[in-house]
């Protein structure tokens, strides 16, 4: 089951809205058949790996990092699959929360005479698919927030110098998360403020992950890098009642999606826009800022993992802080984070944080 | 000498002005004695070591971390001492930078025919004796900087709310820290929101660090945890000209010690207040904020080793940052520290920092 979850990991950012399944097929001690969700979300992982054992798969075990589907999709259902196989029992990691298969992949198994066993590796697989089950259960995908920032949390001076606060090892592990995420989500102020292409680069992915710009008013320039590079990889702009129409047109123009949004306030609604997001398709979004996103995440409880990588200086209360206002009076009100990992990533520090079970 | 080095930072936070020394007596590969500068300063480490010898010191090597003095203070010079106890060698990790030993202790030794070696754990050594060599160069003590703040740099929300952000470990480490140095210096601010008592609690230290607190105005209640123990353990409080006279007879009353301070701008001179502070015996201070006086240190360069505690939430932008306003426009022109440690301690992040050679 270890080795079906790796294997699941392997498609993460590049499967949405499926989730990234991982299965290995096993017969008298010996892996006969491997295989994950292919980017674009199909073949599904039970399709590759029983397609790798043909008729090794009779009488054997299939690892399944998810409860297979049940539902006539865009491929067949991968239980009647395991069915037809002639595998003799299944262990799924986890039952999947789509209703269109919440236990009727199980139920499908077990009519067929299959032997289905369930709950091993649970918490890994749950923390695996935490993305797909977010957006089937609430609709939104799941929100990695990542900040890199001076060691008092400044991302800029005053008079706005920011790029390379971290290093090189650093924003290579960006790249890395990047590239595990289906879109990589940045704010106007940022995006105006560093030109960003928001690719995945020197990885060598299959796929590369969508980019969003949050802005109200669609104020962005259209001589940058997202401009340029929109007609090759998608760029989703999101934008509230309010964005000028000849700019809505220039941008899609241009080969970007344009995603109304609420307004909550003076910026767009939280809440709203991963709706959007998740009604588009995305399970997992890397958020990189700006502060004012940042914030507006954190103050709706809407942040899943924080990844916050610290460097060696300090630059004092005028710089730009990395999380903006977020209306917080009382501590007990802050959102709280538990710690999964800190350690040293070339000159800088790495700490990763997990929303906290309040 | 491992040991010696080990013996020696025994001491440290209780032996200033004096440097906390160990020195590991060795014959015949057998350990003969073990000796650390004792609280107060004397004796030393030496005498401590070759007591415990007695004839077992004659042909032998002693180990000292630093080299013996060769002058007569309140104790015979050491030097003299190994030589009268028939020590064979001296092996000492770095020559002394006081002007009343540099080489002559080692001179002293050679002229009586004991063989001497220098230079070993060198680096080490200078780390452990950093703030003795500061003072002796240049009249001021060490500086570690400690900050405890949300993962986003706050210490405290915008209404102030700021006691215990991280844990109960993390708070036992800070004690352990204060008890390696010899003083604990906050700011007036943090003295007067805080009301703290600056003492090492829960760790049977021989000596209490004396607490400083830096008041321009001396604008400090004497209500306060601060002054009810001041006639206990040290309280010395820094000062500006305009300080108010009744202010410092009514805190002179009580047991501190009044030090004046030049101003510079609105606040007291960093690099004159480190100077007084030296000036006074202090070696290491560790300074616990609040965020203007880690500024001013910062904005000086005054800051050998940072430690920052973070904890597992976010407070945003309207909370108290850890540190104040630097007057910092250059990127280039902000301190640079160089990572020594990062781990978890309890449920926050612990890291240290040292400053890094420019």
């Amino acid at each position: 089951m270890a080795l079906a979850l790796t294997l699941g990991r392997r498609g993460q950012g590049m499967t949405w809205p499926n989730p990234s399944v991982g299965c290995v097929i096993v017969r008298e001690g010996r892996v006969v058949g491997r295989g994950w969700t292919q980017p674009g979300g199909r073949p599904h992982a039970e399709t590759e790996a029983l397609a790798q054992a043909g008729a090794a798969a009779r009488g054997a075990t299939a690892y399944v990092s998810l409860e297979p589907c049940a539902h006539q999709g865009k491929t067949p259902p991968c239980a009647q699959a395991l069915i037809d196989s002639g595998v003799a029992r299944v262990v799924a990691a986890v039952e999947d929360s789509d209703a269109r298969v919440a236990g009727q992949g199980f139920a499908m198994l077990r009519a067929a005479g299959v032997t289905v066993e369930t709950g091993v590796l649970d918490q890994q697989a749950m923390r695996d698919h935490a993305g797909f089950f977010l957006r089937t259960e609430q609709g939104r995908p799941l929100v990695t927030l990542k900040l890199a920032s001076s060691f008092d949390g400044r991302i800029a001076t005053a008079t706005g110098q920011s790029k390379w606060i971290t290093g090189p090892q650093a924003r290579r592990a960006v790249h890395a998360m990047r590239a595990r995420h289906d879109a990589v989500m940045v704010g106007a102020g940022t995006a105006r403020a560093d030109d960003p292409s928001l690719t995945v680069r020197d990885l060598g992915v299959a796929q590369q992950p969508v980019r969003i710009v949050v802005s109200r008013h669609l104020d962005l320039p259209l001589m940058s890098q997202l401009a340029r590079s929109a007609a090759e990889h998608p760029v989703w702009l999101c934008h509230g009642p309010g964005a000028d129409s000849e700019r809505m047109q220039a941008w899609e123009g241009l080969g970007a999606k344009l995603i109304p949004c609420a307004v909550d306030g003076s910026q767009l609604d939280a809440g709203d826009l991963l709706q959007q997001l998740g009604g588009a398709g995305l399970t997992r979004v890397f958020c990189e800022g700006g502060s004012a996103l940042a914030a507006s995440l954190l103050a709706e409880d809407l942040v899943d993992e924080f990844v916050g990588f610290g460097a060696g200086l300090a630059i004092g209360a005028e710089g730009l802080p990395a999380i903006g206002a977020m209306g917080l009076d009382r501590l007990e009100d802050a959102p709280l984070f538990t710690l999964s990992e800190t350690r040293q990533i070339g000159a800088d520090i790495l700490h990763r944080w997990t929303r906290a079970l309040k």
